[in-house]
């Protein structure tokens, strides 16, 4: 009866990419802990870029930074 | 001091099935748990179709696939 | 294909109110969206009194206040 | 390792006010628990007013109650 | 810079099952969406039974009816 | 009118700690978007290590390793 929630930043993530999340994390739960397929959700939410944030700033510029500290 | 969140796939939920949405979970806290509505919080997230799968397939094809074996 | 999740203070909340609270959202779910109860999730958390906040306070200093300011 | 979510009705919020809530809230997490910002992830979601209830209502009917109650 | 969440019922989940499913979801992002695995987070909920409710009932009593009825 | 919730490893957060982090989330609310104390709530989640997974290991054996690599 697993709840799966994934969060991707929004850049375009494909409805086959979803498809292939979707089937993958449901056979990791019955492959794992033996969960039934039929009562397993998986919820993708694409979150804005400019509403993420790591290492303190939104996460474009932190890609940024990261980028050019290379 | 409850917070409820209610997620359904997006398949045009009318302002007034969610105002109605917001009334009954609140009364229900209320009568149940004796809470506060003034601090019940509800949140209603709609979920596009190609984003919420079950049975290992997005949720189009898994109504599809039940209403042909039917 | 719902997904809802209801979140309350931890204080002593019994299994026959977590039971009376999951009937109350699923039927509303049903009467408001037709929603089939079959693949309707709902989960509680209750959440330690220390880890709930509001008006910038835990919530037992809150109601404190509250009490003492009437 | 913190991850934050923070959900705010929608109603403008900019990319300046959301950069400064990513930056606070990560200068909170390394100042009281001494997080690294690297793997300090915030995710801000602007929630419709339709999807936000309060006091059994949704938000804007809740606010003008509140204002023609003073 | 995925955040996943996986919530499933508490009944004994090992902790090298949870390794299992936190290398799996990891590779999976690797694989679909090319994402960093030190930015890929994965949290793992345990809810009590007593807390997950499916077809308007807690998930136990869900289970027995479920067997009764075959 | 707003959420936050804040996940942490579970690493002895002292109550002190997280009434300092239910203030300092709320204030931040108040001065960048001026929102009302009375209608902020902050939920903490205190998850504990064999559930967190970075790298696609649990956190402590990405800890483990990220020491040993320096």
């Amino acid at each position: 009866m697993p709840y799966v929630n994934i969060k991707v930043t929004r850049e375009g993530v494909s409805r086959a990419q979803k498809a292939h999340l979707i089937k993958g994390v449901t056979d990791l739960l019955v492959t794992v802990l033996n969960k039934n397929p039929a009562t397993t959700f998986v919820v993708i939410d694409e979150v804005d870029m400019e509403d993420w944030g790591i290492g303190g700033v939104p996460v474009e510029e932190w890609r940024a930074r990261q980028s050019s500290s290379t």
